[in-house]
């Protein structure tokens, strides 16, 4: 199973003071920052900077309870990803950085530490998350826009649910819901069945009394990886390894037998996944949201015209960017109620105590396990 | 350009009533049938059977004036086609044939010739088509169901046009109408473009007000193509040459400027295909109808997820078997209305006094140079 990491940057103790801040700060925070865009290990450095003023209108001062460290936010640094940080000249309102930087992270648990005037129901203690893409989560605390956050039902998630809760629990929820009506005994077919979207789908599914046909490579370990995944409420795992075998498509056939498969969720591409939408039904929607093979989508253009087969893809950012601040929450609710599984995690403290390069070195030791 | 084959199969003259039919027959007519799938040139034969009694109830005697002799026919009696004819055991009613046959042919300009009782709006003389498919449109005459027929506008259309009218046309006006709303000035990006379709394409955007870049293959007397797309209302007409050319992009760029491109119509697949679709905006549809090339339709999965792309395949089959008679009606009155050029035809007559060893020859012939 994957493991998740997730980054805990707490704000420095006091006694840590005179050596990182002016006299006129409290207390004083940490971002993990570069400058330009390229290999994390040698871009990324820590930065210190000072506590928060108060937020001005209608903004909030927020604490970075738990931020998750994602491929793509490796990505992100590496400049090889779509959605693109904004620079900023400053982490604190009122001090200028000397030159401008990118804070890594768009995912995080957070909670509401001051609220600014004109603000409407968000208060302090609320955990939220973040709504505006590479919003900067690797970082102790930052004021953000009211706008910006989206809140979470109160007292019904773990920390690491509520920090892992932004991207892939939506994607999967996501997609089983807006390309194809599905009812309860009807069949979802996906690969990379045990990434963290993977295992959501699964979950989700089982939820609403879908079946499940699972795809995921096959490895030493696999009968404990499909038991894994059985408990989480998979119908079917089977392996890419599998799809070589002729007969796999009469199994297939006899088990969804009544009702053609009419959703595929793919986060893989190549051969294996043009060769698992011959088990689609017709009018199927094949829905992609990664490509972990790095090969393009090769289908075959019978499929389109003669199954008709529509092809789309998924992008939870985009998701964000079109829908209201009253959608957003209710797709949290909704999540929420759902209880899924923790993913496995590993929780990385840096400590305040640490210098700047400690604190890189133990960024980096994260990422290269993440 | 391509040409079109028409084959017109007329009744039998008198004097070979005799020859070829019983004394209770007027008249005697041909088919072009087979008995298994295989090669063309093999498995096709004439046949001649008895003139029509008059049609049962909600029946139609019709005479077929001209039809067509499309790829996708040689497609169908190869057996390679996902639209099967059903086996028909008499061409007359009331006389059995020894062997049951399968009937060539899908599309056709008919004459209503006898309405039967219980049938309203279809009158003797009126014309139609087929709105069932695989219909067995090479023959001289048949006994159909009136809802198997869609009546033409009268007196709009000329003989090649209407016997043309059922595929191709209706596959470009629909792609063009289904899956994006485009407004006067909005672009159109499509390959294969001096197909029957791609032709059709051309006319009815520029119909619309809508602009068209258009592709083809390099050939020796591409001037004199590009000469003819432009005649028939192309804005631009490259080759897939001109895909090599990195400066393309930035020019189509220019053209399509405020109005990025959100639908491409693609008839041929492989490598140019998915190199066309780095010309197209967010949020765009790329509609799938042929496998010229009979590549894959291969594309880069982040099309997907990052620009929104959405793949769907078109088949004309379908939309008549999706619509009512008032909508596939409508839809001929919308066709009649655009006066569509003809396409470039023969017409390829099997004369009465031919053998049916010679008829055979004739239409084998003809497929020969289609």
């Amino acid at each position: 199973m994957l493991r998740r990491s997730l980054l805990r940057l707490p704000p420095l103790p006091s006694n840590a003071r005179a050596k990182f801040c002016t006299s006129s700060t409290k207390f004083a925070n940490r971002a993990i920052v570069y400058t330009e865009t390229g290999n994390p290990a040698t871009v990324l450095t820590a930065l210190t900077y000072p506590s928060l003023p108060p937020p001005p209108p209608n903004s909030l001062n927020i604490r970075i309870r738990l931020a998750p460290i994602n491929p793509a936010d490796i990505n992100v640094i590496e400049g090889v990803y779509p959605a693109k940080p904004a620079l900023t000249g400053s982490l604190s309102p009122g001090q200028e950085l000397t030159k401008p930087v990118y804070v890594g992270g768009n995912e995080a648990l957070a909670e509401i530490l001051q609220v600014g005037s004109g603000v409407e129901g968000l208060k302090k203690g609320d955990w939220v998350i973040m709504a505006k893409q590479q919003a900067g989560t690797w970082s102790s605390a930052r004021t953000v826009d009211a706008s910006d956050v989206i809140k979470l039902p109160a007292d019904t998630l773990s920390e690491v649910n509520a920090a892992t809760i932004t991207v892939n629990p939506p994607t999967a929820y996501n997609m089983l819901r807006d390309f194809v009506e599905l009812g309860e005994g009807d069949w979802v077919l996906q690969n990379g069945a045990n990434s963290a979207v993977g295992q959501a789908v699964i979950q989700i599914a089982a939820s609403r009394g879908l079946k499940t046909i699972n795809f995921v490579r096959n490895r030493p370990d696999i009968d404990a990886l499909k038991k894994q995944l059985s408990d989480l409420g998979a119908t079917h795992v089977l392996t890419y390894d599998d799809l070589s075998d002729k007969a796999l498509s009469r199994t297939v056939k006899q088990w969804t037998e009544d009702r053609p498969i009419r959703l595929m969720l793919n986060c893989v591409g190549g051969k294996p996944t043009a060769q698992m939408t011959r088990f689609l039904g017709t009018d199927a929607h094949l829905v992609s949201y990664g490509a972990m093979s790095k090969q393009p989508l090769a289908l075959p253009t019978s499929a389109f015209i003669f199954k008709n087969l529509v092809a789309h893809g998924f992008w939870q950012s985009r998701w964000y960017d079109t829908h209201s601040r009253a959608e957003r929450e209710a797709l949290m609710h909704a999540l929420a109620a759902l209880k899924l599984k923790e993913p496995e995690h590993e929780i990385v403290t840096v400590l305040g105590w640490m210098s700047d390069v400690e604190a890189k070195e133990k960024n980096q030791k994260t990422r290269d396990s993440a």
